[in-house]
This record gives structure tokens, sequence and C-alpha cells, in this order.
């Protein structure tokens, strides 16, 4: 059995392989940078949300992200019907619960979607995995207020009630599916400057997810990838925007064994 | 009594402590480009439209910004709900009225927005603004037709009979309620070749408002640092590209005591 | 008369004497990108999508460019508007068939688009051209699964047959109205590591033909541009995130003397 970080390696070559199509219904925002990361990482991006043609789209698609980041009730149905239909063909789903604690609307579009599909992962900050379980886990805005080592308790129990692996971001990663638990140390500070490195790391974990079964294992080396991309690009660029140029350059350059020597994923 | 210099420093180390939420109501084209402008100069962006979140929302908010540069009757809409929202809660309003004048949907759209809520300021270049006041006022898609100084007098009346602060943009910025009256004259000619370096001066606009309750203080300091971050930018790339780029790492670099030393904002 | 390589000379030239305002009905990923590529090169751009504005909008326009990347019912409505409208006026239409044959709902609208406008010139790569005449032609996602040799023949045909001219881009571009027909071998390969690469040049397209009234020529010299762009900015950037900038360095810093001399257009 290989280790983790073979794993990781393994997991980098096969999506430059194979140019997964991942099939993306996400905020306004970040479609670009989320476009141009897929693209530098060797995966294929399509973003589509019409209702009357998500369910076309993503029978072609490796995997479906869903990112709730800019979000009115008109997508919120395209993501469910999209949903369903993965759901139906096995296609591995990665939510993005955007600013989940911070309007009724969102954590009641997260839970809405958690329940009509099944979600293979679900990726957020500490605040907003929270507010999935805690009715009264309020967010402001979309920044996190809470830290990571707040939701480790209830990732793993929250993970197994929802029968999902979590993935929650911050200096260090936690990935759980309420039995395996990776912690991903790999990132760097200017990640926290940039809009939609978080976004961008859920459409990389789709691209991962396209390409190895084992959810907790794709979004444990989707995360170190992605953090080693932000430290490639901090050893050239030390303010925000040459930084964000950087991480495209990175996700282009890093090598699968780049990323099997320099990876930081350590299990409980 | 502070003057505007030290008043231009202190704003953007307020902002730099207290990371103030700006809600954003804009438009497709710069949403990225502002939200990583705000995060790089040290605030906290949030982009939501939804009309059943946005009362939620800008409730966080320390300023809502309302721009119209991709609008639909819906979004208008969303906007008119956020922006009585906002007016109820004393929350600032900066409102973009990008391209009003060339179309009568524009026009309009701006014209409402101004009389169903409180704008605390509104920027745009000559001809928006002039088309605020005059009919036959006519623009060219969203690129000023009129100079500045051909706005000037129309400014001081109009801020008077709208009860507002006017940012008008263009290589010297002019901004007045009608009693006071600044002169920017930071920037670049750069700027001009870069697509929402009107907005994103509208977004951080809104920055300092969260922090300065006077606007037009709080947009005659914006307004100096966002010329001054076109400037930084303009001492290393010489073509458009890389001059956006660098415009992000200007603003992230900039320190208060640069600011307050290199800003030139003159009283009339 | 001047050769096809004066010509690439003199638009470029005329596009920044003129600086054409080119109105973008596209899609969200490219937005930002394609506005700042317009700027860059000279021209003036305005995405504008409402129903009920987009008439007004597009008489003022050099040329229309109607994008189906993010299509949704909606959209297509209000491309049909402003496509009736610039057909009306004289005014040039460039579709881009994103995704055309992917999904029926992008299928369906492409052709709905070509039959209730005057499209002049459509630009896709070999897939969506292939799938407008071909039922049985499937696309995956966005990216093309034909080569633009397989096109060829369809393409002159295809031309005839909707009295348009087709530009098909690949490492060779094909540019033909069914009798001239002409090949553009500029560019790099770097370009299909950035999203939008292909809607640039469609929009770029636009500008060529708001200053050209020959599509095929107009058509043909906006390619070797892009294609120039992807060359220079090659010269300083080997991975996609300083690729994507420095075209836009490049787009603005290639002057018609150098389009000219490096432009490699070659006629049958």
């Amino acid at each position: 059995m290989s280790s983790i970080h073979e794993k990781a390696a393994a997991n980098l070559n096969i999506i430059r392989e194979k140019k997964p199509l991942i099939h993306n219904i996400t905020n306004f925002v970040v479609m670009n940078y989320t476009a141009n990361a897929l693209l530098a990482m060797g995966a294929s991006p399509v973003m589509a949300h019409a209702p009357n043609e998500v369910e076309d789209m993503v029978s072609f698609a490796g995997a479906l992200v869903l990112n709730i980041g800019t979000l009115t009730d008109e997508w919120i149905d395209s993501m469910i019907i999209a949903g369903k239909k993965a759901t139906e063909l096995g296609t591995p789903i990665i939510l993005d619960p955007v600013g989940s604690g911070a309007t009724d609307l969102r954590t009641q579009s997260a839970k809405k979607i958690i329940s009509c599909t099944k979600t293979t992962v679900i990726r957020g900050n500490a605040s907003e995995i929270l507010s999935l379980r805690d009715e009264n886990s309020v967010t402001k805005g979309v920044d996190s207020i809470h830290s990571v080592d707040e939701a480790t308790e209830t990732a793993s129990a929250l993970a197994k009630e929802l029968n999902t692996t979590l993935a929650i971001t911050g200096p260090v990663d936690l990935v759980t599916d309420g039995q395996k638990k990776y912690r991903i140390s790999n990132g760097h500070e200017l990640m926290g400057c940039v809009t939609g490195t978080g976004c961008t790391a859920t459409t990389v974990i789709g691209a991962f997810l396209a390409v190895d079964n084992d959810p907790v294992s794709a979004t444990a080396t989707a995360l170190a990838y992605m953090g080693l991309a932000g430290e490639k690009a901090a050893e050239k660029a030390t303010a925000p925007g040459s930084f964000m140029i950087g991480m495209l350059d990175a996700m282009y350059e890093i090598t699968p064994e780049m990323l099997e020597k320099e990876c930081h994923i350590e299990t409980e």
C-alpha cells in the first residue's frame, strides 16, 4: 500500500494524463481564477449553470463542484438538479458552503444541497463547517471567526452524521470522514490576502476526486498540492497581486516528484 | 485638528486594524479585482446580491457598495433592498453609476437608487455625474466624454441638491459635498488601460467610509491612496497587465506613512 | 491593393486611433480578461446584457460580441434582441458558440442566434464549428476533440451555407467565407493553458471588424495579432499565470509595424 505522499504524486500524475473535466457551478468572483487553476494543474474546467443544461454537462464530468459564494434561489435550484444527476451517476460532488452561517439563505441552501444530493466532500473554513451543525454559529461575512481546532471535534461527528468527508481549511487543514484523519500544513499566509483561495482549493479537490476513489486521500493530497503552490509562489512574490499569479504558475510547475517530496500531510 | 494628509494615514491604519467588511453588489467584470483590492488593502470583501439575503449581509457591513456596471432590473431591486436597509442602519452607501447617461436603464436606475436610499457618496466619471442632472448628457459606453472641469460647476450644485458627496474621477479627481472641495492629483495614465479601476476606486472609498465619518475626507483620502497605488505600480510596470497586478501589490505595500507623505490632496 | 500584412498593421492603427466601442454579451468567466484585452489593444469595452438596454447599448457600438459560454435562456434572449438590432443597423456581429455540441442547450442556442441575426463571423474550435452542421458531432465540455484539418472541408461549405465567415482556431487557425481562405500560424501552446483565450480571440476579432469592412481580412489579421501576443508573452513567461498577464502587456506593446512584420498569414 502506497503512502499518502506517493498517493499525492500519483494523483497529480493521473490528472495530467487524463485531464478530467470538472463541472463548476460556482460564484462570479472566482470563476476566472478557478478555471485558470484547473487548466494550470492539467485538468479541464467547464462552468455551466443553466437548469436546462446542467444534467447534460455533468454527465461528461469527472467531478461536480458546487459553490454558493454568490448564490440566488435559481442557482441553488440548478445546483440541486446537477447534484441529483451526479448522485445518480456516482460522480463525486464537492460542496463549498461559502458564507454558511452568515445569512439564513446560505445556511439553508448549504443544508438543502447536503440533504438532496450525495456530497462526497464538503470544504469550508471552521465557521462555515460549524454552521452546518450548530444553528447558533454565526459567521462575519465569508471569513472564519473560528479556529480549525474549535471545529475539530464537531468535524468528526458531523462527517459521520452526514456520511461525507469534511475539509476544514486554515493555517493547518483538517480532513476527516469521521474515521481517518489527516492534517495538512502546506500553505502560506499570503493565501489569505487573495480572494477565492478557499474556493480554488475546493475546485482543486474536485480534480483530485476525479482520479482518486478515496475521498479522504483525494482531499488531503489536493490540499497539500494547493498549499505547496502557495509556498512556491511565496518564494518569488511578497505581495498578493504577484502572489496570486505566482500560484497559477506554481500549479503548472509543481511536478508529481516535487509534491511527493514537499507535501506535509500527517495522519493521527 | 489633523491635516487631510494625516487623516489619510489614520484612515489606512484603522482599515488594517479593523478589517471592515465591505458589502458589494457590483458588476461581473470587476468582482474579482475589487475583492482582491479590498483584501490587499486590509479590508474584508463580501459579494452578495440575492434579494433574500442582502438585508442580512449588509447588517454585518461597514459600508455598502452599489455598482450598476452590468445591471438588470433584478439586480437593481436587490440594490434598493440592501440600500434601504443600510439607510435604516446608518451604514454608508457608495454608488457607482457606471454608464449612466449611456442608456435609459442606467440613468433611471442610478436615479432610482439615489431617490430610494441615502447615498453617502456617488463616484463616477464626469459624463456619468453630469447625466444624473442633465437629461441631455449622453455618454458613449462607459468611458467619459466630458472633462472633470466641465463637471465641476454641476458637481457643487448637484451635491447640495442630492445632499450627498460627489467624487468625479479623471486625471485630477474632484471631491465635494457642495461646501468642502478637494482635488486629488495622485494617479497614473495606465489606470485608464485597466478595466474597473473606477469601480475599484469606488470600492476603496467604501473601505475608507467604513472607518471615517466624514464622507468628504474619507473619499478624498481613498482616492489619494488609489492613485498612489497606480503611481507605485507604474514604477515597475509599463504595460497594463503587469500594471494591474502591480496595483494590487502596491495596495498591500503602501504604509500609512507613505500615504501621508505622498498623497496629493489640495483644498480650495 | 495592400497585402494582408499591411492590412494587419492598418487595422491595428485605426483601432488605436478610433478606439471603437465593442459591446460584449459574454460569459462570466472571461468578462474581466476580455475587457482588459480590449483596453490593452486600444479599443473600448462595454459589457451589458439587460434585455431592456442592449438595443440602446449596441447602437453606440462598432461591433457586437455574442458568447454563449455561461448561457441561460434569458441571456440568449438578450443576445437575440441585441443581435437583431445590430443586424438592422448593419453593425458586425461575431458569435462564439462556446461548448456548442456539448449540450443541446448550447447547440440549439448557437443555431437560434445564427438563424435570427446576421452573424458576420463565427469563431470556435473545430468541434464547436462542426457541431453547427453535424447533429452528431459531440464535444467534451468546451475543449475541442477535433482538429482544424477535420473541420476544414465542412468550414468552406458551412460558411457558404450560412453566408458568414468562419474562424476555426487551433495550433493553426483557418478563416474562410467559403471563397477566400487564410491560415494563421501565430500563437503559442501556453494559450491553451489560460481560460478564455478563445473567447478573447473572438473579442479581438470584434475590434478588428469595427474598423475593417472585409470580415475575412479583419478576422485573419485579428487572429495574427492575438497569436503574436501569445508569442511575445512566451518570450518572458514559461507558466500560465505570468503568461496570461504577459499577453495583456503584449497586446498593448505590439505596434502596427511589429504586427506587419511578424504576422504569419497565408492564403491558399
